[in-house]
């Protein structure tokens, strides 16, 4: 099923690429280091899945392509912004980024923290500013607020925050899924449910089963990732494999093994395509989203 | 002036900490130390001028002091995380603020990283979230628009990225000008605005008026910030003094020596207050924040 989605994939990749270097400021457009490195941080990498469930969750209530642009592009500015900053030195310290030097590498520490911060505002910058026919204000501030709390000390800062102070602790199955029920996966669930909104007349019972399939995802490819960071090496995921363990994260390999990891992985994926049954349209790309999220090698 | 107004001052600084100490998260909402080093860095503290900008500019145009919080709250939520980055060892290394040690020293420099991230999704968090009668969800997202304008990287952000890129350089009064008017300016303009927008009915004369008077006095509190900087010693400062110096910053004194820093600022009160005369209301309490910025002693 991956091989024969494989053209939507590529569309919504490049589409989200495309939106991202329009809306990026260009170089003389403020200070010049700061707008390059804005740039080398959100373009040119990356899976680009959180704006592939805005584009699949938005096609899938029938919404325009024009009005998924502004929610693609800042989940993954939120997203790009998340990675710049725990990458720092006094975060995860990671040097390799997307096959690439970090941000912080690549230019400098403080232009790292900036970065991110400007990356935060561009994302709310370009939610408040979009303008359609097809979206109330009242469901665009809707929309803002989500994203916010999804960004913020209630889901991904928050998840962050505990990921960090679990750094050679041992936790519960439970805990772990707090917190990445947080760190990774607030944002995702936030990018099925902008895509969902970006527009009229979607019905709550879909947005609930929508709902329901994103944290499912969003837990398998925190897992996933878990699991790739013990097991695949460095060149294929474009990151430094082996971290979590070399800062003793608390990870799903860690906490429960890398074979019942991947069985939990697979049962949230059969969860996710199961909630999917409750949407009333047809659902084919974000089942094979799911796929991709448990079957990717990166 | 200043004595005979103390009282909206008062008023206004009280209502916008009572605001802030319910919008923060508590506690139990989360991981325990972010929650509180994001209170840590918001409250208690500062001279909360944005805060009385909103209330102020908003009085002045009539509108109801319930609608003004949500905006006083954004922009000292903003400001909060900009010094708690501004802090950090990799941008000016500062270990004390507001008569405090830094959140990285009270905390550590992740936690540092994470309440600013925390404290700006909050802001949006909270303009989005607002809801009243008196104000067009259109207007909302106008004033959302404006502040993650203000704030990122064709405003503050940007600004603080030319202050890094410009230590131990000369800049040229106008470059240094350029310079303020984001790193310091954009926010405290965008103060003045969101007050005069939160609400409907206000006209466009008295909005470009408005602008005006806050492009003025944002440059002013900038200027008398480099020359307290300079003069006046840490404990009434409530920070470490001379440490522009220290760190070889681009400051009005360095440039232009301090009494023509001094006589610029006051020059730039005087077109703040000549802006003011073509507001057709009240202006008293925005002459007096006006007298406020440039005689403040911290």
């Amino acid at each position: 099923m991956i091989n024969k989605l494989s053209a939507p994939f590529c569309d919504y990749k490049s589409r989200v690429e495309s939106a991202l270097d329009k809306l990026l400021p260009v170089a003389n457009s403020g200070p010049v280091h700061l707008m390059e490195a804005m740039r080398y941080a959100s373009l040119d990498g990356g899976k680009r899945i959180r704006a592939m469930l805005v584009y699949a969750a938005g096609q899938t209530v029938d919404h325009d392509m024009n009005d998924l642009d502004p929610a693609a592009c800042a989940v993954e500015l939120i997203h790009a912004y998340s990675l710049v900053h725990d990458d720092l030195p006094a975060m995860d310290n990671d040097t390799l980024r997307r096959g690439k030097p970090t941000c912080h590498i690549a230019y400098d520490e403080a232009t790292g923290i900036l970065v991110g911060d400007g990356l935060q505002s561009l994302a709310f910058e370009t939610l408040a500013g979009h303008s359609s026919v097809n979206l109330r204000p009242e469901k665009q501030l809707q929309m803002i607020k989500l994203l916010a709390n999804a960004a913020g000390h209630a889901g991904m800062v928050g998840g962050q925050a505990r990921d960090m102070a679990a750094q050679g602790r041992k936790l519960t199955l439970d805990q772990l899924t707090e917190l990445h029920l947080g760190k990774t996966g607030a944002l995702i669930k936030a990018s099925v449910l902008l895509g969902a909104l970006s527009g009229e007349g979607s019905n709550p019972a879909d947005i609930e089963a929508l709902d329901e399939y994103a944290t499912r995802i969003g837990l398998a490819f925190q897992i996933i990732d878990d699991v790739l960071d013990e097991e695949a090496d460095t060149k294929t995921l474009g990151k430094n494999s082996g971290a979590d363990r070399t800062l003793s994260k608390a990870t799903f390999p860690a906490t429960i093994g890398i074979e019942k990891s991947r069985r939990m992985a697979r049962h949230c994926q059969a969860q996710a395509l199961s909630a999917l049954d409750n949407v009333r349209a047809d659902t084919q790309i974000l089942k094979a989203i799911a796929d991709l999220v448990v079957g990717r090698k990166h």
